[in-house]
């Protein structure tokens, strides 16, 4: 089993999924150690950060990779599988940036109101309790948050030649912002490309479904996982497996068709899985699906399709992938 | 405390919320001990039973009251806590009904396609194993789930004079379809008219988030609650509390406009409970919203937005009715 | 040829359709000369008289009715042939108005921003240019805009017992906010009470596509119309023709279902009026179809789907309703 | 003035914005005159010719270009004003595909329900009469439609080094299919890029607003445009200027977010232009605005603001830029 470490330099990162040659080739079954940086690229570290004058755009949500996979051919499908992601920071960040997030008016639901002001928010990490500390601002609430992380980006190149901003979701995966995507579970995105060309980052040390104001709390992440190569298969979304539960991410405007490309989605798995037919899958799903929501901010925003495995019979996706990992998982050292 | 027992003759169901003289007055702190019709009406009870000839139009999702609050006046607070919900029926019914539903075009989301088949799937119940049996129609596949029993269907009397179909939810509750509507939560709800004239129906034995066939497994219920009112208060849209969580239940369309007004009703809810400013609650929700989907299917879509108490300071929201209410429900013989 | 003239009282206008006495019993054939009451019920009359203080909500879009047809039953048909519109005051007046409006956060598309600010502005009617004129209050533009009497709100009462808030558009009709509305237009309603109960209202001297701001120039009117009974043919959404269009209104939202629905309503037609079948009124319809917008303000955005009569081959839709209305028409003395 | 001619050969089709070496380089000033391949390649000749076995994905809409033109830099503005779009064949072609359109479920939009059928129309193109002949398939109908000829695709390279597909409308102009882009008119484009690298193809020999069914009377065109280059004011989103119209076109989902950003585009125009404050300037649109869509089908959904110039002041954008580029074109022999 080979293992690769890579921190990228800072002229390394990519900003695009697509367009950016790849850092290394791994083989299938590679594990990776990876750290990430955050959304901010590190520049917020203190609450008279302000986004405005703190960050350059486009240069946001950095993304580690994109890493070319031997013998990934368009329809085949990606399984990057999380081991561990630890904190690799003593403090997360948030921010309000005007005219972003999903209670202002923004670039596409624009109004002519004056934006929200900014301010910034560092949340201290306690390692030992792993928990984050929201602190007011404008008064004295203090409340310690359970540590969750997640990756709030993990994609690889679009179809069609196209070339889009780590800020975006899309059927490539990409900046979906689902606290789904955590330490455990498999994700399989379809490979577009040759090689795939998969990045990961944007690391959440915890995130709440919607991530109102835009951002969660942002902290550079070290990231551990197995990169397995299904051949064929490739989904029409990104699909999430976990020990507990099968999952769909749509991402797309409005929300609702979000919600119903992640919903037909799993239509066509449990269709797969069971062997039912479209309306009995239809129909189970209706009585088993939770909906919980990952971004309502982004260029297109994500719903999520889970449904619980202990509701269903015993099946293998992706002919058992996911527990193969989960045992090739436990096998590498922290 | 008063108990009064009421099951409606067939001519006493609502259709409306608003536009119906009230079944009964009762004061505050009153028991209530109803039977509720599934949305069918009851016509629907074997697989052959198919909404077009089985359901007559518009009447479906009958609901029990509306009951007048003595002394309930435009913008108090009606405090509904359920104490009980047990399904009354030896099965329950979902079906597939043409054009209404999440994945399909409807009369709304209007396209030129053929519509979905008619199916109607009979869910057995296990009153021992607390469960009902999904049984496939065109495969051999059976799942039992567990019962979750909820009411679909919670609202007062509309504002403005209007009259509302018990198929819609809005500002006034109705038709939200949330899970979260179960035994042991207290739902909040803004009086628009003198009496406030709550009504309730639609009981789903289970139900998955977003309904997306639009329909859940729907049957009869019998269902216990205690009512309150508490002066002023009223919230501009529906409030739920459970010894978990505080809930915001948003309806409106698009899903990201159903989303966001639970969202700055959560936001509002947060400023008033710890004394936050508008930016600090945003941020704490941020990290700490839970955003479950209840409907993507009726004339309104609605979204919750739950935060968990585990996570804040103690806090008596509407002076602590919801303990109160509890308390008061664990005197009650089942 | 009835005439009947009705001018109502203060107390006699309806703020609703359906729940309401008819003022009017009718006959079909009548010629109706009504007056309409502004929006703002005549209370805004100079620039300091601001909304939030000048407007007594919900008592606002008074409407004139409603009136019964005798005869008219669920599923028939009312044409509304307007003969003349002609302001009856010399001068508009449009708002902002908090929280309402196309380019601002609202009670649904729910935001934290301060709201934009209140100001009335005041239109000069002059008659003789047939004008009126916007002058800005913060700097010296004085612009004179052509006058263009439409009315906002043409209905009837609701389907399945509702009661609906005379600012709503939908299938019933309503609160529309289409320039289309013009004198020489017939408005087709599907009648889904007896007697049909319709009532109209709002009255702008003119109005921009989108009604960006939520208010016209609003103004009272002197309205002449002849009220046509047809058995029948009842449309699932408010249709209009005049001597070069055909035209479908729907309401709803997302703004793009409001747009299906009156394409689906004039691909409907088409197949009706030319034995088209469905493939091919799409694709005809998709190279001839106008789309200007009605509302993107109101309860349900309202789109127009609009196809030139001098594109297609002659034909008499609703029996030739509209002519035989135009030479009725022709025949009052105004 | 220099005038270059470029047909493309068919390796030079260009199916991105971005991404895609220059053809040429230019001055500004310079005269194009191109020649465009229509959106199905020229692959759709009669009825039999169906998009599931003659179109190639993703290479579809193939764009002429891109042009270099020297100086321009980003956040500078092109100034692109169409002399002369004539048709280059005898004929259009029009389909529906398979889950593509207005109004069918789509990948987005996504249902479960079978697609409409595949079926082309090929419209015979009268070049005296200035028509071309829609044939109805099922029926008998024939109907000569005015010719209207536009492109339907006009964009430059995006920012933030991404790459889109030629079938996306955005920011940068792309895929709007307006038919205000027709002869007479110059569209303004924000320059992303060094050089601009702008391409246009998508010839619609007729197009309805909204685009129903998903295409357009599609056909290759010879398109006549001189291009010139403004320092500085590069619009946030396309604006069009004709003698008689100001246009800002927005493209986003839902459509009232395009219509938003389109209308926000226009306020700032007219503040700009006419010294307003935002209030006057939203005042004034709301009375004056057109507000026809363009596409209700493609990635993102376009629509139009227009105000007609007779309404205002007279005023010169971009230092008359219109005005000159309409003079130039009158020198042009065609």
């Amino acid at each position: 089993m080979e293992v690769i470490e890579f921190r990228p330099e800072r002229a390394q990162y990519a900003f695009t999924f697509g367009g950016v040659a790849p850092v290394r080739k791994i083989q299938p079954g590679t594990v990776l150690r990876l750290w990430t940086e955050d959304a901010f690229c590190g520049n917020i570290r203190q609450p008279t950060d302000l986004p405005s004058s703190a960050l350059t755009m486009p240069f946001v949500n950095p993304q580690t990779g994109p890493f070319h996979v031997a013998g990934a051919e368009p329809g085949d499908t990606l399984a990057l599988h999380f081991v561990d992601l630890t904190p690799a920071r003593s403090f997360g960040a948030s921010c309000t940036i005007p005219l972003f997030g999903g209670l202002t008016g923004t670039d596409r639901t624009a109004t002519l109101q004056d934006p929200l002001p900014e301010r910034t928010w560092i949340y201290e990490v306690d390692t030992e309790r792993q928990t984050v500390a929201f602190e007011a601002q404008a008064s004295d609430l203090r409340v310690e948050l359970p540590m969750d992380p997640m990756l709030g980006t993990v994609g690889v190149a679009p179809a069609a030649g196209e070339v889009r901003s780590s800020l975006v979701p899309d059927t490539f995966g990409g900046n979906m912002d689902t606290p789904e995507m955590r330490a455990g579970a498999t994700c399989y995105l379809a490979v577009n490309v040759d090689g795939g060309l998969f990045s990961l980052g944007d690391g959440h040390y915890r995130q709440g479904e919607g991530e109102a104001c835009g951002t969660a709390v942002e902290g550079a992440m070290d990231v551990t996982l197995v990169v397995e190569l299904i051949k064929g298969g490739g989904p029409a979304w990104p699909r999430l497996e976990t020990d507990e539960h099968l999952i769909v991410v749509g991402s797309s405007r409005p929300l609702e068709d979000a919600w119903r490309v992640s919903q037909v989605g799993m239509v066509t798995w449990l269709m797969d899985l069971y062997g039912l037919d479209k309306m009995d899958a239809y129909q189970l799903l209706s009585q088993t699906s939770q909906s919980p929501l990952a971004n309502v901010v982004d260029v297109n925003y994500s719903a999520v399709t889970k449904v619980p495995k202990a509701l269903l019979p015993a099946a293998a996706a992706y002919g058992g992938a996911h527990r193969q990992l989960r045992e090739t998982a436990a096998t590498i050292s922290q």
